[in-house]
């Protein structure tokens, strides 16, 4: 029995939560739910888009699955605070083309590391008398810890090649203690290829050249940016999942955002929430159920007869939802 | 007659403006050129990467041709310290296809407008008890200049829409004040629709949705990674040039750096260097001059006779500029 705690959020998060719930009762795992609030609506209700009882929820929870959120400007950021508070310091975001999909090549698969707690989104932000500040702080120990995790991971999944994406030609100092604690890692694991890249020489060799990555570990802002490009590149933001990892908890969001467009048609693509919970069976050692979910998905996706229109089909997110728990019967 | 300063730096740069001068013999404009030393070979020779006599002649000429150089770590940027010197503050790069070239999109054409002198490009940055921090300046004065720059151009240029991309959600002090910089500007366009989109957003929109930008406006950091990424969309990076413009300097250079792994094997691809002439030529107003230079370049992309490896040809740089030539003369 595992305790999960489930965040839906805003615009299309509910959608694609009560999506995976349905296809969640057809899993033999036995999942224990409990509902937390974040985001706008939950600022509606209780004055704060991210009470304090859901960052207990989910610190007390084997895992959380997470929908989406609208941030208001002026408000306190839900997912950024969880990260922080949860010290969830590995956003791993896996760019991998399942066929059926929109995309650009059909055999990516590559994972971008993210660091999720320092770098631009240190929070420390200033006006100043002609415009404002904003600090990016790296650490050594952040960066070795996220190197060492992306390392670690490359070695678990069989993976050869671990590439560092940096700005260290401007960003000397504070690229160069990330790079440097890289190559420093690196030594560890001799088994894999270490090699870095500046950060716009990737996001063209992304494109380009996608075969030379493997597994990226990056700083926060540049592993946002990247993962973005990368859901361009394997039919967009509603095909990719992240699982966001700490030593003590494990948060899992689709990348995409509440999608504010598209909310209450009931048509966003449940994928990327769905990728979010295999990740979480995945992390939960259920690797045998994640597989068989993830194998139902891929069945429909090959399919192409219930796909959502941003996969150019015509079904709602139900419809699809349907058609996979029925793979799974 | 016009006062050039040519920088051939180092690796292919010198390649590449040999190219480009030698096809310029055949473009009907006096050009009185003057030789600049930069880079790393430059080092060697003075002691300095980026001599005062190198900026003063720059600064004194009515355009310069910058080819690349190789910055060593530790060395002083010779091209981030000439846009300062020179208060180049607009970076124009042009994401184009031309026919002929290895492009995800045979339509593509917009422009990223890159603000040139601040953001993360401070040079702020210091040491810190555990690793490194550096200070993200965005000021009033330099956001509102570029986002007028860029609605200025594309009112110039016939364009219809301006974006500006930007981290406010996350950086909401400092992209806070670019954004309300871009709107405040906008004001004073009304004929040119104005948007803005999160950076992560917008480099999956590149990929997906290239159509949906026509002018982008970003900050330093942005505008590097997003117009590689651009580059990437359109055959690489030995195809995009750009124009490095301030109030009385301006200085043109290939997006490419100084390829140090194709260096001496006299295959660097010429184009971003001569599109780079191009925009110098529009910018002096010699339109008509910048027409032929271009479509002689066109034309010999489209007949895919002489193209350099990279374009999938096996011609030599020179052996493509002799070519480009012989349609100018
Ligand atoms: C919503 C936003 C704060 C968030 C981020 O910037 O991390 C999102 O873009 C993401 O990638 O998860
Ligand atoms: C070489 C480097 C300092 C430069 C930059 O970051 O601006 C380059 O990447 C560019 O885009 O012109």
């Amino acid at each position: 029995m595992y305790k999960i705690t489930l965040i839906p959020g805003d615009g299309v998060g509910p959608e694609v939560i009560q999506a995976l719930l349905y296809i969640l009762e057809a899993v033999d795992l036995k999942l224990d739910y409990t509902m937390a609030c974040a985001g706008n609506a939950c600022f509606q209700d209780t004055g704060s888009t991210i009470p304090d009882e859901t960052i207990l929820k989910a610190k007390r929870s084997d895992a959380t699955l997470f929908g989406a959120v609208t941030t208001v400007p002026g408000q306190k950021s839900a997912i950024i605070t969880l990260r922080k508070e949860l010290d969830l310091y590995a956003n791993i975001r896996p760019v991998k083309s399942y066929l059926g999909t929109n995309c650009l090549y059909n055999d990516l698969d590559l994972v971008i590391v993210r660091e999720n707690t320092e770098g631009l989104y240190s929070g420390i932000e200033e006006y100043t008398s002609d415009g404002a500040t904003a600090l990016r702080v790296i650490t050594n120990d952040a960066s070795e810890k996220i190197c060492k995790f992306a390392f670690e991971y490359a070695e678990k999944n069989d993976r050869k090649k671990v590439t560092a994406i940096h700005k260290a030609n401007v960003l000397k100092k504070t690229d160069g203690i990330f790079k440097d604690a890289f190559y420093r890692i690196s030594n560890d694991f001799p088994k894999i290829h270490s090699e870095d890249k500046y950060v716009d020489a990737a996001a063209m060799f992304l494109i380009t050249k996608p075969d030379n990555f493997d597994v990226i570990v990056t700083t926060n802002l540049f592993g946002d940016i990247l993962s973005d490009e990368g859901a361009g590149l394997v039919g967009g933001l509603g095909m990719v999942p992240s699982a966001n990892i700490g030593d003590n908890n494990a948060l899992f969001e689709p990348v995409h955002g509440s999608a504010p467009d598209i909310t209450g048609l009931r048509i966003s693509n449940p994928s990327a929430m769905i990728l979010s919970a295999v990740m979480m069976m995945d992390h939960l050692g259920e690797t045998s159920e994640a597989r068989k979910l993830e194998n139902a998905l891929l069945d429909v996706l090959n399919e192409r007869k219930f796909l959502t229109p941003d996969l150019g089909g015509s079904s709602k997110t139900m419809e699809m939802a349907e058609e996979i728990r029925s793979k799974l019967i």
